[in-house]
């Protein structure tokens, strides 16, 4: 009997945002893993701490987030392969993720190496621009309105053209080494005054500020909200 | 002292999907408002049917789904007035949300009407497509991958646009009385291969197909997942 590997959305950064049923299934599961950033730190971690057994066999799965694609598949082939010797011998993977684990998530990248081999299971979760939404109050998108969300570390030119396609509501996530330059390319949009870049959303030190007021540098997995006219 | 309008996010159906923290606030709410269809069912009441009190004070809201924008706001009219009436007499009211409370939600339009004069707070929650990609196992997005949510209310020509920019995962929602105008613009947009209709993400009642095989019609809420070559 192999074990299964759970991806576990934990949502966006407050712990009661996670679900019912990803707090159950970490509070069962034999092991759990979590991604670990090159600072050492663990967001996912320090998120589900509330909720991990004192008992359970714990995994870092060390993610060189920001490097390149080599590194980070040489990262996932090592992970995938301590992974995999859990599942061999029967026992449960709960790999926990910040907002959902099959939007920008390691998971999708350790679930294409196992899957073959294993039952994997994903536990959907809240994403970081609903948290962001609800922190400024505003409509993520309502009646005839597009939601976007696109990650700053696209190519420039295609951002531009997405941004300039306008209309309904856009997250540019991942935009915390990008501000500077997301400042311009959404002045020349039209868009920077309903700009508004969010770290932390929902949590104690979430911050919220006009785009075209801060500075050029934030944390990575920050958040920038523009809202379309609409919402 | 007046009363808290709370919208709180139960997520895409799968009672397990709530949040522990709408899952605090409906536990604690002195009112309980739910959005109720004109077939006289409520989606949302029935997924919270397990965290509901005994003792608490309910509240149907009519809602004339799929109707005139004339006949949608003097509901949301009538709604936010019996509404104001519990929060000016100091109690709090727990607005029920399928997925995000601003995410195409009821709550959006009572909160419009009602943030004036009281404190208005939204929980978020998990959004339909989430559900949608952890059903099917393929991701939302990854990488630089895109991700859009476009309504099938929309434009037809303004959706076949957004189909044509391409490239990412696309979900289109209330997609169940369009399936076949959508097969039709799919098929233009050389992406009905991979489209995916989706009904009741999640939950028991689960159905997913392929588009270019199903039927024309299917429950309003649907989903069609349309998954890009990355992803």
């Amino acid at each position: 009997m192999h074990g299964t590997l759970h991806g576990l959305g934990l949502g966006p950064g407050d712990p009661e945002l996670i679900t019912l049923k990803s707090w159950r299934i970490l509070s069962m599961a034999e092991v759990i893993a979590w991604p670990r950033g090159p600072s050492g730190e663990s967001r996912a971690r320090a998120t589900a701490a509330p909720f991990i057994p004192d008992d359970v066999v714990e995994m870092a799965v060390p993610i060189p987030f920001g490097e390149t694609q080599e590194a980070l598949d040489a990262a996932y082939d090592a992970a995938a392969e301590d992974i995999r010797a859990h599942l061999a011998a029967g026992r449960d993977v709960a790999f926990i993720c910040m907002g959902d684990p099959l939007f920008h998530g390691s998971f999708i990248y350790l679930a294409e190496r196992l899957r073959g081999d294993f039952p994997v299971k994903a536990v959907p979760g809240v994403m970081a621009p609903s948290a962001c939404a609800a922190a400024i109050g505003r409509p993520l998108a309502c009646k005839q309105g597009v939601f976007k969300v696109l990650p700053a570390t696209m190519a420039q030119k295609a951002l531009g053209a997405e941004l300039s396609a306008g209309g309904g509501t856009i997250a540019i996530i991942k935009a915390g080494h990008h501000l500077r330059a997301l400042r311009g390319l959404l002045d020349e949009a039209g868009l920077l005054d309903r700009a508004y870049a969010v770290e932390n959303a929902g949590r104690e030190d979430e911050r919220i500020a006009p785009l075209r007021d801060c500075g050029d540098d934030a944390p990575y997995f920050s958040t920038v909200m523009v809202f379309g006219e609409a919402a």
